[in-house]
């Protein structure tokens, strides 16, 4: 675990997650990386380095114990543990991810919703009641909290980011489409639609160009 | 433009754009790649490599015009054109989509909102009306769609996805937490909320370990 492994692997690891976690459900018990890749549509070779990464866990002859390899992938996700989430900005999409019960099937709790709009203040979306964001340092004194989820307009995200941050939540999620600029010992993930958008339509018109 | 690109530099060039446009904003003419690496904090040899992928654009003790700049990564993401998208599902995510008014600046015009909720029927998002989900073949024959945005659940995103490519469209943005198995002429772009939640969570546990 001492050598750094590359956000493009890392990027792979979720989906490893979600095939093993379907295999699981339906009670297969190991697989070959042959199957695996049939299954995920990368090549087998590419399954047994991302694996190597992080030790291997393949056996010679025998393949993948699945039960293993999905709980192995999941420490190395940090879904051994839970995660409390707040999520800044209870507009459509903040309420979308609080209404998200897969996440905490995955561990991630989302125990706060907040708002600058006072139209908003007590209105509860599956039983979390949306807060002002005035009451954040009182909410963060009584409730741990690791990631802080940022879906509010671009033009308030850095004040918002750097307020949390003070607040000694070094985690963020962020929706805002800007990069935010914070210190290093903040983590930070995040979510530009825009740039999801523009890829898609990048991919469209050389689809277009192929076709001719 | 005939060698492949690789989708590592498309997935960067959308930033560029970002960036380059807020200079723009800012009355910026233009710039060398040593002050844009500072600006973005990537290296500038890897934003000359970036755009020479295109055909370059710099030239040698001017930099960069930023006003053609940005116009030609936005003809190379196909923004100098318009994509109509309809919305399918119009849930929280699918109403926060719809509601995202900086889409239709980049020429991404949402048309039509759609679900199979009854209670739904009627209700208007941002002048859209949500129609019934029955009507998509009608709608689909008196509107241009480029994109179909997927905000269902993931048990119906393969039964939505299958009808959607039957109606001839063929490009799919798609949120549901599937990789949906379509006939390779249909162009599909993933936003995996829980695999981005999960990335997050690998770098918050590494990052502990790191501060140990």
């Amino acid at each position: 675990m001492e050598k750094e492994i590359s956000q493009a692997v890392i990027r792979r690891m979720p989906r490893y997650y979600r095939y093993l976690g379907e295999l699981l459900d339906d009670g297969v018990e190991r697989i070959s990386s042959n199957e695996l890749s049939a299954l995920m549509k990368v090549t087998a070779s590419q399954i047994r380095q991302d694996l190597n990464n992080f030790g291997g866990f393949g056996q010679q002859g025998y393949g993948y114990n699945v039960r293993h390899l999905y709980d192995e992938i999941g420490k190395i996700l940090g879904l051994n543990r839970q995660h409390n989430i707040i999520v800044i900005g209870a507009g459509n999409l903040g309420q979308a991810l609080a209404n998200y019960v897969k996440f905490e099937k995955r561990g991630f709790i989302i125990n706060g919703l907040f708002d600058i709009n006072p139209a908003l203040k007590g209105v509860t979306v599956r039983g979390i009641d949306i807060r002002m964001l005035e009451d954040l340092p009182e909410f963060v004194k009584n409730h741990k909290v690791d990631i802080a989820a940022l879906t509010v307009p671009k033009e308030n995200a850095m004040e918002v980011a750097n307020k949390v941050v003070e607040l000694g939540i070094h985690a963020i999620w962020n929706f805002a489409h800007l990069d935010l600029e914070l210190p290093d010992y903040v983590v930070v993930e995040n979510v530009h639609l825009s740039d999801s958008l523009m890829q898609l339509s990048y991919n469209i018109v050389k689809h277009e160009q192929e076709m001719k």
